[in-house]
């Protein structure tokens, strides 16, 4: 291995130790690299940020602009030298954090043409996913996945449960708007229906709100609804936690299922005694 | 089988052809024909909730009122259709989606002596429940089934629970008219219980808040306890979920465990093979 | 035993009468009884929630005081034979239903003195908890006794989660308060304490909202906390009726434990195999 | 035993009578301690309450000072004869309530040269948490450690599903400003970002709230999505407190099931008597 090492052209190696460092979190400079990644994205979103306060801006514009454009620089490069370092380009360039890395970048060449894209620049915060690599905290990591999996697993039920959801506040607010059409906030349906979504979600900003008997009662009924309903994403996302759970905890000495729920006795696929 | 069918008279075959059509999705005219279907309750839900802007209204009122009568009369045909080809015509027509298809028409009739009821057509949007049907997804279909199964078994806890929450929401409420009776908002029982609803759901419009310092404790009181019974209908439908799971699914021929994964092969508490 | 009745004085036999219809509901006239006296029940309430709308008040008010009139003997002479039916008197005027039947009239009494605490009738809507009895609904009054008893349970959990709640909101408040005290709404601590509560429960009125930026910030930080909090009541019920549901289950043939969990294959009492 | 103790100094009898009056509550003159700190401290936050409110300051400010003074001298003598009974005095010093008592007395002397830092007394509260050992209520302590470990248990995950929240609140706070950054309440991404968490936490103060159709159509989405994910922490929290349940619980000698009730004589799995 050494040997063959040795052999290689200065470019390839150059090549692999920058992948190391850049792609990885194992080495000391990788680590580094990692984390002042992680200080330039904060820094990057808490400039964006700023920038919007008018005050801020209004003090501050040059010193934002120069530190955004150093900054992006640096994203540039960055991106420019995974793409370079890495053997399979087309998988990095397709994967999710590939195309964060370069939504990253975009706002701030298309902001030279429309100022008000810059904004996008926030976009930049969901680089900070990579924090968990970072700092190797598998840990972390696995809870995270957890999480992410136990939402992608219910997914379809909840698409159903808010399509249903949807279905009953356009009818709901198509009632309010027959009800209260002449208050302000009923005017039209679309504009009952978010009024609909504001109530049955409990949100309830108070911008628009009911007046007559009869609205205040469908109010009282929708809120009622909306109060046990509320009770149907939390049971799904609560079976599948518990599902889940498992998945990441004992696996079969056998055939290495590691699906293994706390209170099996036998495996589920091999049927040995679990220890 | 292929002989008797010739032997049909042409008026049956057609029937025969339309019903397949129309009730099924398993011919590409008939799926051609649901997804036709389903835009033009989309098209229709949309046009019902345009109409009901004043500025879109002034503008286009006449392309609105056109498009309705195109739709309304193809889904009056339709209907007219779905009696006749059908066999069992009374099954159908009070079915659940017997009734939506009628619905569906009705209030375009209605309105044409009462204007207002226009806007009932909203309820066509029920049609799109058939979406489900539509796309031939057996694994949503099941999800739906599995949301609404626990619902409808849950529903009667629910209801005995709401049952409490609004004996509880009006003494609460005659308690506050007393306290906070001079102040806007609380100048009757009933309005004092529309405010308490709104409380104790956690809705919090704010267009009615206590005032006085005994109204504000006894208000903190009752979000209190809003936010700790939120956990009642939550711990039902969680409840009933867990158990619809184990109750679609199969169970062990030796021990009677209900509670066998799909990709299982032996019985996690006995071992016994699963069959 | 049919002998020995009709040896009873007439007395005697007058009372076991209508102690059956007054009591009990297994039989016609007492099932009867029980309705009219639901009916009246949902009638006085209705009629003192009227009586605090002054449009209505002003109209009608002869009206209702006829009938709050004519309700109140009726329900002081019932209150007057149900004590003089039963045999064991002290049992009764001391049991929940009781207290209630005595609540039920004496806020009318009180009123000719202290008009305001006429509205102290509407203790009367508890009587509806009888409901259950009158229709005789086995299954109601066991999801009723359910939902009590999960809750009863939980209680000493939830007491302690909500004096957790009282400190954090108290120190959150006080925060508030030296970051906002200038602002309306935040004036004081116990001001700024209501304003955490109702924050910290997702209630969010908006009749008092932070108004300094590092206010906003803190307040994300509450609003998050309550986000994440509103998980332990909701978990503590959860489980308490995962555990209760089985109350209401199967029941062990040997030794009648009826408390068999879902999974059990034996009687954790008595060992027996649960069929 | 006896015999030793005579011969112990008097000094160090004081120390140890004293040591137990102040640290224990299993000696009458112990539990009398106790509810008398008790009623000290909920006096003492009663008063800093009190005197924010301006109407009583005014008028009761010297009975506030003295009563404060008096109440601070008695902690601040306790706090001392704590360091001095004790053996293990650095344990103590830096212990939750250790830290805690210190933290109830600085602000009152740091208030002698900053006036504002008085209502830090308000930290005094904590030191209610004592309340449990006070009324030596086992069954009490239990339920505040099982709640506490539950929430230290799912602390991590809890904490990544805030972050993740927190990205998502960044990005959509983000958009509303470039949507309705004319609006009052949205003028910066700081201030969106504040709506935005209002919004997802589905508290809905409304002293911001959308006003463009666009603005409400992304309101919408986001007030579904924090209805959806609110099941997110009340999953994992009712999942490990399912745990924890039967973590602190017996397991079976057998077959190893560790769900055994209190109650139970036998497993429920496999008919072993419990030990």
């Amino acid at each position: 291995m050494e040997r063959e090492h040795n052999y290689m052209p200065e470019r390839i190696r150059w090549k692999r130790k920058l992948f190391r460092i850049i792609f990885k979190a194992d080495t000391k400079l990788g680590k580094l690299f990692d984390i002042f990644l992680l200080v330039l994205i904060l820094l990057s979103t808490f400039i964006v940020m700023m920038e919007s306060v008018r005050i801020f801006d209004a003090k501050l514009h040059k010193v934002f602009v120069i530190v955004e454009v150093i900054i992006t620089i640096f994203f540039t490069v960055e991106y420019a030298l995974r793409i370079i370092t890495i053997k399979n380009k087309k998988d990095y360039i397709f994967s999710f954090f590939g195309i964060i890395d370069f939504l990253a970048i975009l706002p701030f060449y298309l902001s030279l043409f429309i100022p008000i894209t810059k904004y996008f620049l926030i976009i930049r915060m969901l680089r900070m996913l990579r924090i968990f690599r970072i700092l190797n905290l598998m840990d972390f990591m696995n809870d995270g996945y957890f999480i992410v999996t136990a939402l992608k697993n219910s997914s379809r039920k909840i698409y159903i449960f808010l399509l249903f959801l949807m279905i009953f506040s356009v009818i709901v607010g198509s009632m309010m708007f027959m009800v209260e059409g002449d208050r302000e906030g009923f005017e039209s349906i679309p504009q009952s229906v978010y009024w609909a979504v504001v109530t049955v979600t409990t949100v309830g900003y108070g911008d628009v709100s009911p007046g007559t008997p009869l609205g205040k009662f469908l109010s009282v009924l929708l809120m009622l609804a909306g109060y046990s309903i509320i009770a149907v994403p939390t049971g799904i996302v609560t079976a599948e936690m518990r599902n889940k759970r498992q998945e990441l905890g004992k696996s079969c000495s056998r055939c290495g299922n590691n699906d293994i729920d706390d209170d099996a006795r036998f495996c589920k696929i091999c049927g040995e005694k679990v220890v």
